[in-house]
């Protein structure tokens, strides 16, 4: 469910190509009723196996209960375009290779089920394959993280939450538990120390044990663990000393989650669609996944449209305005632009981001552009570059989880398109 | 999921009352996590006991997969309004009963989550309660049929559907079965006859083994029945001639989405969206439950807002013509108010019903105003008047699935509501 640490190891020996593994291609879920051998089902993990899941993260409310981000009864805020047709040939070199690839080419190399690229706030390239369509929300994995962290930080802004409490100011059933000794700051920044792992190749990692009690894995036969995501939070151990290093782990987003909920007092899905969707003029309604309790999967469960998706990088790259009115308070852009701990980050593995930092549940380049952006596995981001005045947001359905496995190719082409905008105008 | 037959034994003895279940006031799901007695779930069945359910049939996504019916990208249709103050306190006489009744009191009679009443194409009255807002979706159980059997009238109108041959002609798997015997129009009318009973105080009845086929119910342990809605349609068994007696069971509307499918190539979600949800030009996404493999409840899965179920029944008032243009040809709605076979729709036992008919999937009054309606258990309807230029969508929760326990007091009011706008304009 979110991005695991850099292992080259975990690059598959050759998969079916971008081309090769298209979800209507396959058939999946074609025919009435679709043959046994093209239906993508939950409870039988097909929807997270390759090449299905190509199919499933275009379709995940049909195989998981979801509840609603409404979009309300209001208008839509157009995106206004000026397609361009110079941006397939722009070239950019792979990191690890040494000949060029055409940003087309990379789109394919990155199994992309949608992209957009505005360019001051203008579309200036949209395009979606396989099972993707305009209107329909794709699972984006941990780029809903990002969208909670900078709710967290439009709270803070309004006094309503303290980032150096515990966290058990807020959720004082995690006191004793490896998660309850951690301020609120250090879930937003994931410097929190826990025993619990997202490396997925380990069956037994925690994420795997997260995902089951929350019922978006299925459970297996005679399951007898943590009934929902809340019940897994409190199942953690501290692991040394929180506050001293970046330790990417989904369950400080749930928890975040939870605090969230209990300083509002709204559910999930109407914090985002009243602080959101209503004010972005969004043109689609979000989904986000759910356990079996109604607990939304605070750490990767939203699912959104792709032109949605943009608008809301394109408010973070005017400094939380848009659709004529302020949404996001300038004080929580700049915290975010500002970075969390470089020390912090380097004591992780992201050896593909080097200089960077992670704070408020978003990754932070430090580049020379200032670019900063959220990352869900299997390639979901937003990509915000406020000196190109360029937002990017892609889907994928990459074979592998991790963004290792996508960003030698995502990072210069993106770098690459930035170039170009900003040279051609 | 649908409309048993009438049993006057099974109005319960004395069930909490609107006020006193409003699901908001009793807290169902609120709090983070809701308290174990304060949670509506699948697994446990709660979903489907009152009170619970006045809360779950406002939030079905969030319990059952579902597909989604997008309204696509394009603008919205708006209702008028010409909000009136004088409609509250209509009076009309309950069926049975000698004294008055207010129309605002015949909605907490019945249960009401949302009415709204058109009055030539204006909202004159919009109510919501309970767990209910404007742009949610609920669940409308068997008015989800309407909608199919309107699609059917729309394909047969093309040439594309015949309703004269055998339902083996689209569904071959269906060949040595009950249903395969039958013709598209005994399908369509509901005049087939099978052995399974809509009998929901049976436990053993076939509506509660198609919803656990369907995964609509939870399935028992250990559970080894049909594994889907059309793997149960094949253990259906033939009880006597088809074509002779109006028998409603909700299994002829999934095999009519079979049907369907067949004849579109389209799955049910996408089959309504453009067909329908676009051209109406509906201001929220719908919903279709769907099962395991993905296949959707046509008999009783749709959710949708209040004003878009408007928009269909004014559409269908309208002679098929609405936002600027022809949704649905003048032969299907003709087909519809012309009504379905008098003397077949005697044999079975509404007696609340007296002189109705049933085509398409739609009930037709045959009265004075040519008034028809879609219905749904729980007090799920349209009801279209056409001599009163009037439409009025509801969503209820009623303790009680029949609309035998709501017609006393809804027929009434709707009918008073009728004259009165006709009197005053």
């Amino acid at each position: 469910m979110t991005e695991p640490l850099i292992d080259p190891t975990m690059i598959a020996p050759e998969p079916l190509d971008a081309v090769a593994s298209d979800p209507v291609t396959l058939g999946w879920m074609q025919g009435a009723p679709p043959p046994a051998d093209k239906q993508v089902r939950f409870d039988d993990g097909s929807m997270f196996s390759f090449p299905q899941l190509r199919w499933a993260y275009s379709n995940m409310p049909q195989l998981i209960p979801t509840t609603t981000v409404t979009r309300g009864t209001g208008g839509v805020c157009p995106l206004p375009r000026a397609d361009r047709d110079d941006l397939d040939a722009i070239e950019c070199v792979p990191l690890g290779r040494s000949e060029t690839m055409t940003w087309a080419q990379s789109l394919a190399a990155n199994y992309t089920d949608g992209i957009v690229v505005l360019h001051r706030g203008h579309i200036v390239y949209e395009r979606y394959f396989g099972a993707l369509t305009a209107p329909q929300p794709h699972i984006v994995w941990s780029v809903t993280k990002s969208f909670f962290g900078t709710i967290a930080l439009m709270l803070i802004d309004q006094g309503r939450l303290d980032h150096d409490t515990l966290v058990t100011t807020y959720v004082p059933e995690l006191a004793g538990t490896g998660l309850g000794t951690a301020t609120v700051r250090q879930v937003m920044d994931m410097t929190t120390s826990i025993h619990y792992s997202e490396d997925y190749t380990d069956p037994q990692a925690g994420a795997w044990q997260h995902g089951r009690a929350g019922g978006v894995l299925a459970k297996p036969e005679g399951y007898s663990g943590p009934a929902s995501f809340y019940d897994f939070l409190r199942t953690l151990q501290q692991d040394g000393a929180h506050g001293e290093a970046f330790a990417y782990k989904t369950v400080n987003t749930d928890l975040l989650g939870w605090i969230l909920r209990r300083v509002t007092g709204q559910r999930l899905n109407d914090m985002l669609s009243e602080r959101l969707w209503a004010p972005l003029g969004c043109e689609q309604d979000g989904r986000l996944l759910v356990d079996s309790a109604g607990t939304e999967f605070a750490g990767g469960g939203l699912n959104v449209s792709l032109r949605d998706l943009a608008r809301f990088g394109e408010m973070m790259r005017c400094g939380g305005e848009f659709n004529g009115r302020r949404i996001v308070p300038q004080a929580a852009i700049d915290a975010i632009r500002a970075g969390g701990d470089k020390g912090h980050f380097a004591k992780s593995d992201y050896v593909l981001l080097p200089g960077w930092s992670y704070r408020a549940m978003w990754w932070v380049s430090h580049n020379a552009h200032g670019a900063y952006c959220a990352r869900g596995i299997h390639g979901q981001g937003v990509y915000i570059d406020p000196a190109a005045e360029m937002v990017i947001a892609r889907f994928a359905s990459h074979p592998m989880a991790g963004n290792a496995n996508l960003d030698p190719t995502t990072l210069p082409a993106y770098a690459a398109m930035a170039e170009h905008l900003m040279v051609t105008g």
